[in-house]
């Protein structure tokens, strides 16, 4: 069927694209405040899908679920030297209470290592407290100067996890498996991007920590984004916050902490991943809706048995919806589902039912398939996962296809134009990284040849991965 | 087994028991700025059972979960003029942001009517988006002078509902409906404490609303916490907002609002409801943990019993959590998970084992049971049903013991030292209100005389809840 495209082409104007997405999907909007963000139910519905399979990895990892402030003593955020340079200039200050003027300015959290550190050093005695492993699901606020919806707001909504630990392996240890088991499990697993785990660079680490891994994704349009990180903070917080503990021995010793983020950047990330000309494509597991099940016209039987389908899908654990409102056009809601980024359509129609059939429409591909009204729950069955997997193949099919092997800093900036470019660590260390910074590009991450996540910026034969990004 | 209180007993001084149990049980504990909260992990973990089964009943009665901003500009807050007399003096202002004076200073916000009504302007057209039912999970900011964890703190967390109507009729039953089906019902069925549901009067209603509703409970030292609330709005915040929409008669017609809400406080109500001088009791429907296996002593097989016995309840769907840390005295961790509240305790020692038996202790009445191992998956099924019955019946029996019939306002006073008065209405129009607030005593709600919701103050016959409250 031949339409008039509602959204800009990819291809045209690919932010363009981007914002559109966003608008016409009914996902998000500016908020009054600047910066700020409104979230829809349909992209906060994406959003607690997000949360539920992570918490579950978050939990299955040992953290437990719990809340600090908001509000953030200025004096606390001072006292990590690096952090407090690192944050100072995204700070939102709250100067008054009730009318009156505070004696000490609160910052709103951009992140919560320093209260948390304070509680940390109270509830930590002995060895027998650690690991202790906190998890927060919260809102954040950080002043930026230029927004965009779901990947750099003033306030966005995210996890932090922190942890203490008695060892400096135990701690990297941590972190490492939360970049492992948590976050990458759950990006190639439930949002079917292939993230790059690995190391920062010293220029790209969270201010106050001592490394930082991040899982990197490349967009539709060759760009990278960071779309979850994990700090070993080594006992840079410990110290300022007295984090200690009484070993088995008897000493008092210093802890070695973590810290760990994802956020509804992911949201940004899953729409530029997997997203078209059509508008937004969700993954069959992260799908708040799986199905919709499209009455065409409510003539000759065709209601009941679009309604019969849909309970026959429910039953079956399939997360469908029902859309009879046959007041508006069809094919104006055949593209707000096609825009939505549904798996799977389902249209009842009269002509079709008068042979038996139903028409299943793959979002992702468009194909089309008549079927036998008694075969859908079975198609659907098999269809779900076949689109995970295919979703998850063609999007590490362009992440490698676009992504060239340089062997000089010229070539990787070549290779950086249109997505990423592997070039040996050597070779950027001598000013290289300054080099790339000219063309907007960084180094997203560091492996090591076989993939690994690097001990140091100083282990031999590193790989870097270079993009620009978002 | 005789031990010295670790709690201020109720009878001595109930605030001071409920600060104990707060911190004891490792709930929750004062945050660095003033009036500010940390929930630890338990706290948390029973805030996040209650917005599981809250959401649940939400969703059911069609409430779509989204997100909105956390700074709300001034001017916003300015426009409802009732809104704003309530809310002004318990404003936190945010001035800076990045380093610079904001040109309008932002509120956080203290709840979402303003902001919301903004955006409902804009995505209401016709009588076709009607009803638009929206629901946030968030956090609130209210600058309060005296602070108390969970019942009143600067910062709480809490679900906020928002939505619009084409007709009077549909927001004042939405509004009823929220109160019966997800409050009430979660209130009675979840946190088995028996809400008396009613209408506030026009002195205790919410800044800005025609009618409020509200759930009262009664704590342990007979006073009333207001658990939840309903508010039809009215057309204040459609006109204001101009929340209009096209009726299908193709007239420009205003929407009537409702908001609704319930908060951390819940989590103080249930301390206050079931709490007993041996810390918190949880109910078994609401626990996070519904049975914790104590491991007595590692010796003569009893780990593998106590570890198969974990493994055999968590099969059949029970929150169990075993407990083997036996570094730790028994009658320690016994006291423990008492004063968490945990509703069932399993006690698995060699001496018992020897003859084939455990000990299983019902939090809410100490009764200790010995039960044959092959018994014990029976015997829990039938416990927790029993426990969370006999709790309400308990609670239920409080409230209807303390509460009295007065007929005059002198009587009132003498009854609500002890508990709540009901009082016919009449007797209080006439400066009752004002001479109940002189001890501190207000109309808790309203009722019609066969326990309905009344349609105004003006109604016939009606009863009215008096009590001191928190």
């Amino acid at each position: 069927m031949a339409k008039q495209p509602i959204l800009t082409p990819q291809a045209d104007d690919f932010p363009r694209w981007y914002q559109d997405v966003v608008a016409k999907a009914e996902m998000a909007e500016n908020g009054p405040a600047k910066g700020t963000m409104v979230i829809r139910p349909y992209g906060y519905a994406i959003w607690e899908r997000m949360q539920a399979e992570e918490d579950l990895r978050i939990k299955e990892a040992g953290a437990e679920n719990c809340a600090f402030p908001l509000f953030i003593p200025q004096s606390y955020l001072a006292r990590e030297a690096d952090h407090v340079e690192g944050f100072s200039h995204e700070f939102w200050t709250v100067t008054h209470g009730g009318g009156k003027e505070l004696e000490e300015p609160l910052i709103v959290r951009p992140t919560s290592e320093t209260v948390i550190g304070e509680y940390m050093g109270k509830w930590i005695q002995s060895y027998r407290d650690l690991p202790l492993l906190l998890n927060l699901w919260n809102n954040v606020c950080r002043y930026e100067l230029r927004t965009r919806l779901f990947l750099r707001t003033s306030e966005f909504l995210w996890q932090e996890g922190h942890t203490a630990h008695a060892t400096a392996a135990d701690s990297n240890a941590y972190a490492e498996r939360i970049l492992r088991d948590v976050y990458t499990d759950f990006m190639v697993n439930v949002l079917a991007i292939p993230v790059v785990p690995g190391r920062k660079t010293a220029a790209e680490r969270f201010p106050g920590a001592i490394n930082t891994l991040a899982c990197e994704a490349m967009m539709g349009d060759g760009k990278a984004l960071q779309m979850g990180t994990s700090h070993d903070l080594g006992q840079n917080f410990a110290k300022v916050f007295d984090i200690t503990y009484l070993s088995d021995q008897g000493e008092t010793e210093l802890c070695w902490t973590t810290s760990w983020g994802t956020s509804t950047r992911m949201v940004g990330g899953l729409i530029m991943a997997h997203g078209d000309d059509g508008g937004l494509v969700v993954p069959p597991v992260l799908a708040p809706i799986q199905v919709a099940v499209l009455l065409v016209r409510d003539e000759d039987g065709a209601g009941e048995v679009a309604a019969a389908l849909t309970a026959e899908l429910k039953a079956a654990g399939v997360k469908v919806r029902l859309d009879a409102q046959v007041a508006t056009s069809f094919g104006r809601r055949a593209t707000d589902w096609e825009l939505k980024g549904v798996p799977v359509r389902i249209e009842v129609g009269p002509r079709d039912l008068a042979e038996g059939l139903v028409t299943i429409v793959r979002r992702d591909t468009g194909e089309k398939r008549t079927v036998a009204i008694g075969e859908v729950g079975h198609r659907v069955a098999n269809l779900l996962p076949t689109i995970q997997a295919d979703l998850l193949d063609r999007a590490t099919q362009r992440r490698d296809e676009r992504t060239v092997d340089a062997t000089s800093v010229e070539e990787a900036i070549e290779g950086a134009k249109v997505g990423f470019a592997r070039i040996p660590w050597d070779l950027l260390k001598d000013g290289g990284e300054a080099r790339l910074a000219e063309d907007a590009i960084t180094v997203r991450v560091l492996q090591t040849a076989d993939g690994g996540l690097p001990a140091g910026e100083d282990a031999p034969d590193l790989i870097a991965y270079v993009a620009r990004s978002y």
